[in-house]
């Protein structure tokens, strides 16, 4: 049935049956890519013999009940679910076709591809002659009515496979009445039983408020939310991870273990590299704790120690200055992306030049200068040349400096070459310092799934469509009991409104999800602190080397999930 | 006999037995270092029975022989040489214990512990009670004595791990007559027989002047070279590839395959990928052949075809214009490091600033440039002014403009997106430009040995265990007949000097062996030129993915290798 791949040692292997459908995907595998289309997923236990659906405990929310309750009148408290096996014909799902739509939502994570084969062989296997759309674009699909029939010849060739670019994504939100009402349309236009939202924790509260405006319009369409993020900071109790935080981490871990092996070579650079991960720190967390750097600065650390940026320049300093006394002039060190995003001091300043380039006129003598705080000032002074003007004139559309465009590992170097140039002359350090930057983004969020990330979201997938089937809607698949092998993982749904909050914005309580930031008191943070002073000094640096599909490691999961597995367990 | 090492899941396994001899390197290993530690290697059926060695005919030079003959009288003309199976005993080499020295010249690239193992392997297999010994720190652990005696425990931790942190590289030369002096101390007070050296063009030349130098000086002490370099541009018809291209254009080639699903998902980057190699494009090259990029920049071809950056600029923006008439509005773009020294103006025009900067006052009116000619002036206008900064602040110790540090991935986005705003205005263009830079480098010279590099370098190490045992000298270990299974590779030697040439430097005539550049005649380039046209306005990206170490594609060589091979056949 599958088309089949002829393999010539990576080179061009036609896809004639799979081109013309998609029109889009390569028409050309590697030898990895094609063994891994092949690649069989195993599924839980409970998956593969007939199941019921059990209900848990009324639910409430993270915080606010009370608002939250308000927010999803129909929603609010439902109970989780569980898959549980099921010998009695009598609780099997019903004998019906299915129309099932699903959409992408936000920045890729490896794994995506996956989720949408989970609910397709869902249908296939339990709900025979079902139809499953994918809506393109992201949510503008929904809107837009821009769709396409997901087949098994359409998505055959994006099994395993990483990227989103089968119905790829995008970042349009639901949002407004007359959104709402777009989706409505859709919904009833193809007449769908049920939709699945694979996205982060904005597209995952988004896909809670279509739930419940979905069911207080009477439509029959629920609505089943799945947990992405390469960031790894959409996880609760009952979801204990996003999907391709464990690729992305172990893609960067790789580059990272090279670049270590390098420094030690090489014995002249200090490595800087800044990870992808803006709002928290896990992925920086976790490739620290699979490589063993001299340095790791955890954005959620410095904001709890209220640190400035002189105490991270301070820290990064002295540790550079003890190993130039033990001779070792390298090291490398981790920096979060959003690092400057959780300094107070840099967010006070910037906040304070906004309002300065709105409205005044930027002299070049720079009288401008004395409208900041002093506080301000003394930051600002402090920065290196190449920041300052960064900061004065790359502007957004809005006219606001652009934090996100400041390549703060290169702001570190710059800042500790200063430093330690001051030491040298006080006599107080006597090394030789050369920084290299790096930035490792964009190469992690569009690799090959990892065994764990393919099978995860397969199971994800096809819990999600049992889910649907069920009847359930406002929930998010989640699939539990992960350090376990496959077929003891535990399946099943979590209330969306359960991970809820409020915020208020514009005078109006606004529902979120909580991103979950790495919490200090957690197991790997705590893993890391006992551990960083040995490493800083020492090298106990380990290359992970590149991702494994077969034999050592292939199937390990990522320290961050097995240490919070431990804790809890 | 060998340390046991325990797998815990990638955490922190304990190698008490070895960190203890060298001090430095990792107490810990991942799940993938450890098994790569225990991989076994196999060798060419030659190496495993008895052999002996056959002389070919005599050698000439790669160009003007008098010259070659004039400056290695001694070495002049000697033949190559091939290891054959022998069932003759009188043919054995003698029983004898050796005294033999290693050493790692320049920078890493993978594969090089495992030639030491391979020399290592080849003594304890062939001449029993042998010492092998190690030098510290590239050439200069040679002329100051510095070495460490490697055993079996010493080495051991090291097999089929990249970097070059057993013994640690440099980048000293032995070229005065005080040097020569100190290296034959070295040698006498070990009292070697051999010396073996690892390393690049430069280094390998070098080794040719030792063993040319030892010769007329009656030491005993013979030296055989081995190709090293990620960059691929040591080789010849005898000498099929360098060590290190193939692991570290893999993982340049994960990384640009990750990235094209990024942009083909995402739907709206320009991905400007510089990738390492300064003097010749072969690691472009090659990771075009792997992935298929929409644009790629050979050096060579800008070189032969006398191109502009203006040219360069031109080509680049017209396929992003041309893609952008077929709806797409991204693409991966490949760029070599060394791309603007194969720009001719570029080089008139840095010459002509190092020649203003030293002598005259550059007036911030810009009268200076006056003195820049036409061609030059019209040259430093187009360039953006973040460079044109670049240019006339960034000076190296001597004053001198430092081109190296030159971003040209940022350059040439920069240049892209006036031209492309030009052409906007113009009616010409009607797409969306978004450009993101990527540089590849230290991240792939030090990742862990393919199969195809673990195997390569410990056929070679053995193989210059072998030469030097027989007394050779002034040879370099070729290992040939590469696409073949390992049982049937070649082993043998080559004369250096057939591989030089000479340049006149300072008045007098230098030896060199010339760096390898990509033919524009040859196989590997024919084969991308005849597909480039199509890969630019279709996308036909290949995403090899992670490096295997068993499974699909885990043998695979290099398409650059495989198709010169196919073209000498």
């Amino acid at each position: 049935m599958a088309p089949s791949f002829v393999q010539n040692g990576g080179f061009a292997a036609p896809r004639a049956a799979t081109t013309s459908v998609t029109g889009r995907f390569a028409s050309v595998y590697s030898d990895v890519q094609s063994s891994r289309v092949n690649h069989a997923l195993p599924l839980p236990s409970v998956l593969k013999k007939p199941f019921t659906i059990v209900d848990g405990p009324q639910s409430s929310a993270a915080g606010n009940p009370d608002e939250i309750a308000k927010l999803f009148p129909n929603l609010f408290g439902q109970p989780s679910a569980a898959l549980v096996p099921s010998d009695d014909s009598n609780a099997a799902l019903p004998d019906q076709k299915l129309k099932i739509g699903v959409v992408l939502s936000g920045g890729q994570a490896p794994g995506g591809h996956n989720v949408i084969s989970g609910i397709f062989d869902y249908l296939q296997d339990r709900a025979k002659g079902s139809t499953l759309y994918g809506f393109r674009g992201g949510p503008a699909g929904i809107m837009k009515g821009k769709y396409v029939e997901l087949t098994s010849d359409y998505i055959y060739p994006y099994r395993n496979q990483g990227g989103f670019d089968m119905i790829c994504s995008g970042r349009d939100k639901i949002e407004t009445p007359d959104q709402f009402k777009q989706a409505q349309e859709t919904s009833q236009k193809l007449d769908l039983d049920g939709l699945v939202v694979i996205g982060g924790d904005d597209s995952n509260t988004n896909a809670c408020l279509l739930a419940e405006n979905f069911r207080s319009n009477n439509l029959k369409t629920r609505v089943i939310g799945c947990p992405k993020t390469i960031d790894g900071d959409l996880k609760s109790k009952e979801v204990p991870t996003s999907f391709g935080f464990d690729t992305a981490c172990k893609i960067y871990a790789e580059m990272i273990g090279n670049v270590m092996v390098d420094a030690r070579s090489t014995g002249k650079y200090y490595h800087f590299v800044r990870l992808m991960g803006r709002a928290a720190s896990h992925i920086t967390l976790e490739c620290a704790l699979q490589t063993h750097p001299n340095i790791t600065i955890i954005g959620e650390e410095v904001a709890a120690k209220k640190l400035t940026l002189k105490n991270v320049t301070d820290y990064i300093v002295d540790v550079i200055s003890k190993r130039a006394e033990d001779n070792y002039n390298y090291g490398v060190i981790l920096i979060p992306e959003g690092l400057i995003d959780f300094i107070p001091e840099v967010q006070h300043l910037i906040a304070e030049l906004n309002e300065i380039l709105a409205n005044d006129i930027v002299d070049e003598d720079g009288l401008w200068k004395k409208k900041l705080t002093d506080q301000s000032l003394e930051l600002f002074d402090f920065l290196p040349e190449a920041i300052q003007e960064q900061l004065m004139l790359e502007r957004d559309p809005h006219g606001n400096v652009q934090v996100a465009k400041i390549e703060t590992e290169k702001m570190l170097i710059q800042m500790a070459e200063t430093e330690l140039e001051k030491r040298k002359q006080e006599g107080k350090y006597n090394g030789d310092f050369k920084g290299q930057s790096h930035f490792f983004g964009y190469e992690g969020r569009c690799g090959l799934p990892t065994n764990f990330d393919a099978t995860y979201c397969y199971a994800l997938g096809y819990g999600a469509g049992a889910l649907l089937h069920s009847g359930k809607t406002g929930l998010i698949s989640s699939v539990a009991n992960l350090s376990a092998p496959v077929e003891e993982w535990v399946v099943g749904g979590t209330a969306l409104t359960s991970l809820m909050d409020v915020e208020r914005r514009h005078g109006k309580f606004k529902p979120v999800i909580k991103k979950a930031m790495v919490e200090l008191e957690g197991a790997p943070f705590k893993k890391f602190a006992s551990l960083r002073d040995e490493w800083a000094l020492k090298n106990s640096y380990i290359s992970p080397g590149p991702i494994q599909f077969s034999g050592p490691g292939s199937d390990a999961i990522s320290h961050t999930l097995r240490l919070e597995l431990e804790a809890e367990a």
